[in-house]
């Protein structure tokens, strides 16, 4: 069985876009999905960037939001621009992270995508992300604690520090067990289809 | 009939692979195409980059690169990048401006991508220039001169306005006649499915 690798940031619309169909496009062709939390925010700041390159570079930043709202649209998927944009997902990932271990990262992870981008929440609010982990039957005052331990924390920034030296740049990104990068909603396919051939 | 605008930079890796497969996608779509080249360095210019994102920010070329070649491959297309990258596609620019008023400016066009990311060739080269246009049977000397005119530089100028204007930050780009923006060489076949509909 095939294995891909499911790097994405919180804060991106890109990864919402993959986070709500990664799991059904995965059974399909038979590939496992391992899900990988990241912050963007460290490398962005390596290459200069101060905030998201939609923010910086207003044209493609406009055309981001049109372009989402198309795809989304299309897959019958809300969407909304959080206000402020980016949000700070930095708890999200935390606890997303605490998650991995104990297999409930892919659940809350599209709790907390849907929650942003189709309902307009804000997802740095510990009340909304507690309301979001009863929803999915995990026990919030636990997967907070587990959060704040140092080994949630060690790991998202491990594991921030691998999607940089992997190359990756953006999210959401994919990586094959052969370690080639696959960038972007739109090279899903791309990504399955090669770890399909390993 | 539908109809999209097709932009597109001379030094643009993802250009290439649109130029050399958007006939036979727009004729099966039954969408007529408007090849429009412009000019992304006063576009990048604009926005504070002072050559390529992709020589700006590394990993993003690395990457770049190796997408390429994997779309490339599944495609049956040459690729291999150009020493230096960018590079400079004025003239070629100029002379496929002019070759819009005369009926030849897709054929040139796919002839100058070709030359430069399949051969390897320079595409700054007078004589390289010279024997493309030679073997598309357009005659030279006369491309040459209307390229040099007025009229070919300030068309090339305006194009590249008019694509600033349309919210245009990377090539290819591809508009429909209600104003719709796509990019990317990915966006293809959502940009024709876009004009089919009106």
């Amino acid at each position: 069985m095939g294995k891909i690798a499911f790097w994405y940031e919180f804060a991106s619309t890109y990864s919402y876009l993959t986070a709500m169909r990664i799991d059904e496009a995965a059974q399909r062709a038979d590939v496992e999905v391992e899900w990988k939390p990241f912050l963007l925010g460290p490398i962005f700041k390596a290459q200069g960037w101060t905030s998201s390159p939609f923010n910086l570079f207003p044209a493609k930043g406009r055309y981001m939001v049109r372009d989402i709202e198309r795809i989304a649209a299309d897959r019958g998927l809300r969407f909304q621009m959080p206000d402020p944009f980016p949000a700070n997902g930095l708890h999200a990932a935390r606890i997303a992270t605490a998650g991995r271990a104990d297999g409930w990262c892919a659940p809350f992870t599209r709790a907390v995508f849907k929650a942003q981008f189709a309902d307009g929440k804000d997802i740095s609010d510990a009340d909304v992300l507690a309301s979001l982990l009863a929803n999915i039957g995990v026990d919030s005052e636990a997967a907070f604690a587990a959060a704040g331990l140092h080994a949630a924390m060690d790991q998202l920034r491990l594991t921030t520090e691998e999607a940089q030296a992997r190359g990756i740049f953006g999210a959401p990104s994919f990586t094959t067990e052969d370690g080639e990068l696959f960038w972007g909603d739109d090279r899903l396919e791309q990504a399955l289809a090669w770890a399909q051939k390993l």
